[in-house]
């Protein structure tokens, strides 16, 4: 209802605030006996970890979890699993000049209005500081993924108007390598060296620039996804317009599909292995996801960020008592949060899919 | 779980083949004493209907709702208000031919290796007629809605790639009128022509044609949308991407947002009312929603439809025994959806919007 | 969240008023390919059914479910199936008595007071006519626990201060036939003639009497049941709280086993099938039940209904303006429930395996 | 759907084992702006506190909890309020004589059975120890409870064949202190005076007893209840069922109540306010539920907790390889849950209390 968990099987509920103690999350409805690395959980968060490089902000936080219950002798109970975060660096005094200002385009007035109080401090609850809480989990749920075969990559495929190419591979190890070799988390070293000059060019103005995301799930078994309402790509879709700033979704042919003819635009089944459960198609227009429910071809989507909202720049805007004012960001921000949100894509992807998988046990025909 | 319900206050579950003896739905959480208009629902239901145009299907729905409960004299009690559409003109022989053939682009396959059955005539669960439900359930929430003064209003806004301007007018009243006056339901009526003709000619090739569906909803009040997991803008995108067929969705800015600076992009707060509690911004990338929560602006949002995949020509396909065939759509088909979407894109946003209204109700500041 | 809904996975949903059009019933989340057989669910529908013996109401109806989808020649298809049975016998004359009345020990004025509105023609949806249509779902849930050879019994072990002595069987054929052989569903026969003869002397005085029912379930695997606030004696009780006038419950040793000590009423852990996963108890006050989770013993419960509201004699009550008056029922009642609620409590229950059964093939270990 | 949250509205989600890291609790769904005491909920806690008396387990605990979220100034946000109560003194070696054994009427067998893996330690997620979350959030439902001047008040009214009589007063301050004033936490200090001296004695026995709480709820306004599946007693039931021990539930005249004529039980409506919306009933055999839903007078109902299954004596049982064996208990235990039971009796009514309270601000008419 209040709408701080996630799934129906695999169900995480995140908590915490920028500035308060501590940000956290339980799973509830995690298997049992799965083996779960905490050096992995903490790697997942070091790519969404703060001062990581220059483009991103500095504040400066271990990001470090500790896992509270649920796990026994490095196993899973199937009991809920919390995990910790503690916050650290709070400089909370960099927060004092918006207590009374609405900073355009963030949640200040919209969360002043709903519930007539707010933890100005950082954003409290609408920082994207909570979707450290989010990458905690997806780490488990990739680990539960990982029994099945099933890996996700994302990467930086836009940044303003800087596109890259299509993905020079569909190797994953291969195109892990290739982002993590660049500061911009782009697979294509070219584009990211043009991003990463781009961004920065930004970051001196005082500015933000937005950017776009694109992910690839691979072999999700046939069958995943509730064909009414919980299509798997509209669990995927409200997954992703949850993270912080984005504006936008498509998967398969997106947009682009809307300008096409069937005749262009259907995918033709054939049978390559001879195996009448495992047909592929000839193009995947449908990436991956045919009447709500996985065809068993890769999942393509992509994400659209809008720019960073906090500014090191003068803006007009309104105070609490609804007088203009003028506001210049403090604290410290991303010029472009794409580099950082890849790790948040791929948590939330994650956490459909183990959702669904486990959903789909228990429809599963035998 | 099984994902036939929508919405967690006003949830609504529907059920129904496409060739089965009925569809229909249940409103579960309906405040009420709101007065239920049958000929309402009637009307909304006729936009959605097949058979209504040259361009729409041919197949014969009255597509008539008759209330079973929920409703004494005229008013909704508070207790589940069911509805049911009798299936009339069910030609099932039109579909024999596809009895074991996987149909390109649609959900036979998956369908069948989800659940190892599946009702084959008109495609069963998997048939947009299973949207009249959710239109007959829009239309209650729309009246609910209506009592707030909150209006949605949707049109074609492209047809393959044919785009219209944006919208001559924010007066909901002459914008239905100006769509209502065109088969194709777009407000701009020279736009309409074009993509009339163009459907046609779809049509007439045995092709079909992906378009794009823009909505606005006016009169939001300010705090509806739960901040995280469920933001408004998650929910709506869930709504739509859970319309058969869609497979993109944007609010706002959009995918264009995401090439934008933040200087450019940030809506700048303005208190024209002088009302601390009734701000406004000067431009409204946000689209109506900051931080997850309605803002009290309009609320824009787009809908990418992919071209229908039933083709009155032959196409090489696989069947069910995995050998290769070739397969010729029968029965009666649409060549572009969007103008019977249009309603159910409506629909979709009135169920969203009645949803968080209600649910916001329990932890608005007094 | 309106409570109109039941079970997570096997998800219920009716609808329905006693004199509207009709009542029904969507089950969401039903696995596919389980045969259904219309002949059962009508079979025990007949035994909720009114007017079946002179110790119950005489209303008339034939209670004829029709099923509107979700099954394809004969089987389930795994999308919604819905049930519809027709309001035949609505004298709603017999109810314009009580239009501004509140009958007491009824919902009359919780209703009114929580609604604003109430339709009170035969209680409206306070009325137990509701409960056929989960007798109608109970019935699909049992086909599907039928293949897992789970097995539910219930019969009528108390009525006033009559109370049956233990089961003459632990044989659920035998036992069926037993309680089946009387009117008042009893399968002590002896214990049977003298409840049927003390409810007729009750019905003659214009009064109505409570009493108790007794369930045994076999078979049931270990394992089912959410071991904190999803106990699966939760699940049971909630479950059987639910049915109209059930006003207690307990499982195993119940309110007995409060007076006990832990020397006397643990149950000691035997191996007689030398088999590490099948353990057995000597003795089963834990019900079959342990940390909320069923151990593979017998479930057993039991639960107390309190004496039908409507008594055939004047009482005195307040009414819609306050002021006093009098009332005397009209219309067709029951002297006493348990006989036709026997059933019921086995849907019920039969509800809470099937869904928990489902549920557990998501986390158990493979 | 693991079962580890509850509410639907104002919901709690627990975590944590007996001898883990720490136990905690998220509340998500707490309305903004309501003051937190923390000194309250650490009174609140300390009434559940093992150790406080001779006749409770001697664990040394300070049940210390810390609110890591949603408050900010003393004052609730709306945003998720997590707290944290780390486990002190985990002498998690007293348990290593049970890691292959399963204790007679104790969770061990079926969670190893469930889940295939078991946190031995202490019972793990199935101890007590569980419920200290469970209080610490009930103590926040208090709080927001006590704005509406809603009360609630448990004791023990029975330990083994010990029963106290009716409550000696109404006046919830009264009541309070004569039941703090003696250690087995019953209103009437004459029963409790024998209620001590009787657990003393067990315990000296090496043995255990069951009980019985009573609790009454005051002030709940006329309304609360979703009168179908979700009935108010219905959701009181599964809440006080899904406390470790209890195996009975009853509210209003509960058992007693299915040997009584309608004539006698029915509750009269009177007026004596002369106000149609604040009736009173001349007997409240209905437990001030009525089809579900909350009628303004006192709720009333009583749980049966049966004995602590750890005897500290020794028992025969079987271990994991299914081998005869002998147990004895070890470690801290009660000889009688009850006494510090009482508290989370009444933190599980709060939750139930604050939960529909909320929900039935969406559908209050207006």
């Amino acid at each position: 209802m209040a709408g701080n968990s996630f799934g129906d099987v695999f169900r995480i509920t995140t908590f915490g605030e920028s500035h308060g103690k501590a940000i956290g999350v339980i799973i509830d409805g995690c298997p049992p006996n799965i083996a779960v690395d905490e050096s992995f959980i903490q790697s997942e968060l070091d790519k969404r970890r703060p001062g990581q490089s220059k483009i991103t902000t500095q504040r400066k936080e271990s990001d470090t979890a500790s896992i509270l219950s649920g796990v026994f002798e490095g196993k899973t109970t199937g009991t809920p699993l919390a995990m910790l975060i503690p916050n650290e660096d709070q400089r909370s005094k960099d927060y004092t000049h918006i207590k009374d200002k609405y900073r355009p385009s963030h949640a200040d007035y919209t969360y002043q209005m709903k519930y007539g109080i707010r933890d100005y401090r950082g954003g409290g609850r609408s920082s994207a500081r909570e979707t450290a809480a989010r990458v905690a989990a997806g780490a488990v749920a990739k680990s539960f993924l990982a029994q099945y075969g099933i890996r996700i990559f994302a990467h930086v495929s836009g940044v303003g108007k800087i596109e890259a190419p299509n993905l020079p591979s569909h190797d994953i190890d291969e195109l892990v390598q290739m982002r993590e070799s660049n500061i911009v988390r782009c697979a294509d070293p070219a584009t990211a060296n043009e991003m990463v000059s781009f961004i920065d060019s930004i970051r001196k103005a005082g500015d933000t620039v937005g950017g776009r995301i694109s992910a690839i799930i691979q072999h999700v078994p046939v069958g995943l996804g509730e064909p009414v309402f919980d299509k798997l790509h509209a669990d995927l879709a409200k997954a992703m317009m949850g993270i912080n700033a984005v504006h936008g979704f498509e998967y398969g042919s997106g947009f682009a599909g809307s300008e096409m003819r069937g005749s262009e635009h259907n995918d033709i089944f054939v049978n390559p292995d001879r195996d009448a459960a495992k047909l592929k198609t000839l193009t995947n227009f449908s990436g991956g996801i045919q009447g709500g429910i996985s065809n068993g071809m890769e999942i393509a989507f992509r994400v659209a960020f809008k720019p960073v909202a906090t500014l090191m720049r003068a803006q007009q805007t309104i105070n609490e008592s609804g007088e203009e004012t003028e506001i210049t960001g403090k604290g410290r921000h991303d010029p472009c949060v794409v580099p950082r949100a890849v790790i948040i894509v791929e948590a939330m992807a994650a956490l459909v899919i183990t959702d669904h998988l486990l959903k789909n046990q228990i429809y599963a025909t035998k």
